[in-house]
């Protein structure tokens, strides 16, 4: 089988409307990339037994793969079974295994099995149950006109597992070629992905083609991907990994093995290390950096205290910022984030910290400070540094590329880095 | 034209590999619903010239209406105008009015007309060309097979200007029925989709079928949407929408006219009226009430101080709060919240606080003090109100949920509402 022919056909109503956006075909694809199938065509139709026959009959005979996504459930919108049946011109029958599914799932949530879950049983006379370790849907797979067809549940959650745990290693056994598929994943920040493009351009011209580089955006952070699909690929793919981690310095957050974490995970993970607490002086980014702190479980064990303090007034009685620097510097000025920075480290007694103060916009710009200017101070009560940086943008860009970049500065201080990010060296004002 | 058939068809290999979600189908369909037109059918292809002639083919001569999405742009990827020339057996012809707005569009932008951007200017042959208010590619309407196909640029704030102000009028001009279309729209806040349609059912079973309900989640809030297809239901529709008001009460936030505001500006703007200002006393949502209160443009004249009071020791050293009561009812406790909203008022000077203090989870929980419950004080130093919700779920759900509650409490209390909200009625602890 020379170039695989993946096709994908997404049921229900609900994607016609426009009331939900698709985001079970991403992750479909997504999964299959790493066995290095990509999708050729995707289709999604409303739920209509005639249209849905009409639309499976000429997608196996063109694809060599055939994912059905939704239409599995128990009421009579659901009608990936019907229409599969059809098409094959077998009966419905009952499977025991999917009828024992049901009645197992039934019984653990406490309630009767009733006519609608009963339908769920009723699958195409000789196709393969595929099981479902969450919902109450069971999967399954049949051949039509040469084509493998795997009917999948439309919870995001169940069909996660179902394309990951069943399918793959099912197509993978057919494919032998994919068994040599290797990915090695890489979380970035600070690096876009036209620059990154550009800087393995410039600096690898010799890159291998069979060492594929992919992205994708897990904002703030990016992550890269090289995938080799054969065994001596596989084996010399270190090489240009040790030439990537070179190119790419610190920026390189984390090499991912398994589940990645967020940033502000990866900043909980240092800090614990040290058994140190970071608090936070806000003025532009308005909690922001406070509550990416506390999203992560376990954040009290790094964080005791924030203050945001918005108003002039509220720098000088609550963290303790000299008026006269308020007025002679103003409130976005170098100074001030010192002072922000010392008054939140003395009145939290954390060791580490992050002061922000800027012009978020879209009002409230001058020709000295413009809208996207602003002043950073972090680090320790004896290690205090500053930056001031240029982001203009969206409020909405701002606040939040403010806030990873704050994460970013404290990681790169608890990792001992001496390297100077990119951000700064495009991004810093005078 | 009995049912009109519209199709959608996305082109773009970045669809196929699973590194974006598309949201451009769910943007059209949105629109066009507006119109009383459903997309019955949508495909997604790569870029290759051969498989989009061929879907094109296939698809205009089932749909009236084809929607073309993307490959308008000036690299060799771009390959819509090819496949509908070789589709309508006609050449590519630069027009006169392609030219011109490219040309202005480089000019406004400082940089001189390149090849690419001449290439977006060939279309065609007898193509009608549709203006782009943003950005450089123009989009065209042909009619191929009957059809009439629309091709729209990718990017999505490109095409929602495209199919807002020139599809949609120019549809609704042969398609006269369209016309009569009446669309009115609620934000709600604190009932859920099936709870809303339940209500519906159960009070009002003589709804009339020709007054539609759709839903759209936009979370925190939901908008409901009450459209009407015919000049007599238009005609009778006001008095179902005051049942609905009477049903709802102070649970729809606002009646929505031209484009809906955030469930933080809402406040905002309340706040702007009486002229006041509000601070926030946060430990469960670490900042997250703060950061939506400053996500707004303008904040600065409604909000000056926040506090993130993570460790007893900082609710007590930073907001005055009561050590015995800190050791005796604990930090989540009504009397605790009723402390750090009254030491937030007192340093703040604000008129309005809001004080939050909970398990977020999923660790730190208690027979007790279970996972999920959440103390909240809000109002004025003269006036202030407590409430203990029960929201279990993930850390997320509940720090989000948790924000938008005290959000709609200070939106309640603003807006002089007597009622008392499902979410206290259904979750509040005793």
């Amino acid at each position: 089988m020379a170039v695989v022919n993946v096709q994908l056909l997404l049921t229900g109503n609900e994607l016609m409307v426009g009331d939900i956006v698709d985001s079970n075909s991403s992750l479909i694809a997504q999964e299959l990339q790493s066995l290095g199938l990509n999708i050729t065509r995707k289709v999604a139709v409303a739920d209509e037994i005639t249209h849905l026959t009409e639309e499976m009959a000429e997608m196996t005979r063109r694809a060599d793969i055939l994912i059905v996504n939704g239409g599995l459930g128990p009421t009579v919108d659901d009608l990936t079974a019907d229409a599969l049946a059809k098409l094959m011109n077998v009966e419905l029958v009952q499977h025991p295994e999917a009828l024992e599914h049901v009645t197992r799932w039934c019984k653990y949530r406490g309630f009767n099995l009733n006519k609608p879950n009963l339908k769920q049983t009723f699958l195409p006379k000789g196709c393969e149950v595929i099981p479902n370790s969450v919902g109450s849907a069971v999967g399954f797979r049949v051949i039509v006109n040469d084509c493998h067809v795997y009917c999948t549940p439309g919870v995001p959650v169940e069909l996660k597992r179902m394309i990951r745990d069943e399918i793959k290693p099912n197509i993978a056994a057919y494919i032998p070629e994919t068994q040599h598929y290797h990915v090695n994943r890489f979380q970035v920040f600070g690096i876009g992905e036209s620059s990154l493009q550009k800087i393995l351009d410039e600096n690898c011209p010799d890159w291998p083609t069979d060492i594929e580089i992919g992205f994708r955006a897990s904002m703030p952070l990016l992550e890269l991907k090289l995938t080799t699909k054969t065994q001596a690929a596989a084996k010399y793919k270190c090489k240009w990994i040790k030439r990537l981690r070179q190119l790419l310095g610190d920026h390189i957050v984390a090499e991912i093995d398994k589940k990645p974490l967020s940033f502000p995970q990866h900043l909980q993970e240092l800090l614990l290390k040290e058994n140190a607490k970071i608090t936070t002086a806000e003025s532009c980014t308005g909690g922001l950096i406070a509550s990416a702190i506390t999203s992560v479980s376990g954040s009290s064990q790094v964080f005791d205290a924030g203050f945001v303090t918005y108003a002039n007034s509220i720098k000088e009685n609550i963290l303790d910022v000299d008026h006269n620097v308020l007025i002679k510097d103003g409130a976005v000025s170098q100074q001030t984030v010192i002072e922000m920075a010392q008054g939140a480290l003395k009145k939290s007694n954390a060791q580490y910290v992050i002061a922000t103060s800027g012009i978020a916009g879209p009002g409230g710009g001058s020709e000295e400070k413009p809208v996207g200017m602003v002043w950073i101070a972090w680090g320790s009560q004896n290690q205090l540094q500053t930056v001031s940086l240029s982001l203009p943008g969206s409020r909405y860009y701002f606040q939040h590329y403010v806030t990873a970049i704050c994460i970013d500065l404290v990681r790169r201080l608890l990792i001992k880095s001496d390297e100077k990010p990119r951000y700064v060296l495009d991004r810093a004002l005078p």
